[in-house]
């Protein structure tokens, strides 16, 4: 996989891949990242790219030709024919809402351009010229695209065949039966007079995944109600859901707030 | 707003601020920052700070005891009584959700403290003892917690007061009606041959009001229609909603795929 991240922060999309799943990805070759300025393509003398919106209102828009210019920059430099450009992403509030099943789907992809824009937006003309992907990290308003990018990079590089080792590639299927989680312990066994549950140490097989399903379950239903729906479970599981979320209900009801 | 963030590579919180909002926030005087590195808290020369879980399985899980330590030495510095110690924000996939309301309700506290983990995991005894809020960005399975911090951190900085001048402020209203925001163009007026709507350039105020809303609610209906359901849109808005989302069906079951 190659991303490339176009850009007016590129050494802070280069300084946070180094901490991440990428830089590792990075080091064994399976995932390569290039940042590449947006503002080396201006065609002042100021390497201003932003200029005043049409019709008023507030803040700045990143003007259509620097991006075009970087974009084809990216591209020449690829030599592939242009029926298999490859996606361009923009980080927008208004994209599709990003999620492990989409990440899934990028990470099948050889190349990817991520377009980090600031939030006052960039000029509409070259989005419709370029942007293949809308996306956006979830609902909520970001000052640019690079935190996004930096997101969905580490999400889609943990699912590309290799990245992970296979101590930790487990992981990975967490979101994949619909529950949460169970809870974790190390050691010491005792901490500050607080025992680790004993099936833990057991040693005995069967009463641990009857265990881990069990608290998976419950941590599903206190914390994610809404996880359940796409969720496998036993008539026992489904009685013991009902009872927490009533029990839940009940709390919230009697409390005083 | 002072945010303190419990992590394991403190430079690549720190890297990403001078980058963001909150760089400028943190120079106004507005918001300060401290990334605390949870391995100085380790209790061996080693400086581990991680085991492997009890019961077996994936990966690795961080100890109580350095987290716990690494939490004390934070709250002891801020010297408030205990009735009114922070929030501690500990990001994982097994939160509740992160939005725009939850960022306004951040906003209003002096200290934020954030956990960021790995995803391996954290002894649930510490998470038990210290953490009041369980948060997660989005639906994806992220490396560990600074990516989710940061995010956080630059969202609920663009809502503290005085962070935004005047003049970007008004975008943190976006969300606020339920709807997108409209298509920005700055100059040219004419970009590789392509022309920005004449009704931009015609200075005509109410012309443009009704543009900008038109365009917003188009917009929405097209990518985001589950936002609608909370908008206010009048009759005729709400039969042009309804006009696209039925073009947008016709295509799908017409399109041969």
């Amino acid at each position: 996989m190659n991303f490339h991240v176009m850009t007016l922060f590129p050494e802070m999309i280069e300084n946070a891949m180094g901490h991440s799943i990428i830089g590792r990805a990075m080091k064994a070759g399976y995932v390569s990242l290039e940042a590449v300025n947006i503002r080396d393509f201006a065609d002042n003398k100021h390497n201003r790219v932003d200029d005043y919106p049409y019709g008023g209102g507030a803040g700045m828009v990143m003007q259509a030709e620097p991006v075009y210019r970087c974009y084809e920059d990216i591209i020449n430099r690829m030599e592939c024919p242009e029926s298999s450009f490859p996606r361009v992403i923009y980080l927008t509030p208004q994209g599709r809402v990003f999620d492990q099943d989409m990440a899934r789907e990028y990470a099948g992809e050889e190349e990817l351009i991520f377009l980090c824009g600031h939030y006052e937006g960039v000029d509409e003309r070259v989005l419709n010229r370029i942007v293949t992907d809308y996306v956006s990290i979830g609902d909520y308003v970001l000052t640019g695209g690079e935190l996004p990018a930096l997101v969905m990079m580490d999400t889609i590089s943990r699912l590309i065949p290799g990245v992970l080792n296979n101590d930790d590639s487990a992981e990975t299927e967490s979101f994949a039966d619909s529950l949460l989680e169970y809870p974790q312990y190390t050691r010491p066994a005792v901490w500050q007079g607080e025992e680790v549950p004993s099936v833990l140490l057991s040693g005995h097989h069967k009463n641990l995944q009857e265990w881990y399903r069990r608290q998976s379950v419950i941590r599903t239903a206190q914390r994610r109600p809404d996880l359940l729906k796409k969720a496998d479970l036993t008539p026992e599981e489904q009685e013991l859901v009902q009872e927490i979320i009533e029990g839940m209900t009940d709390k919230q009801t009697t409390r005083v707030e």
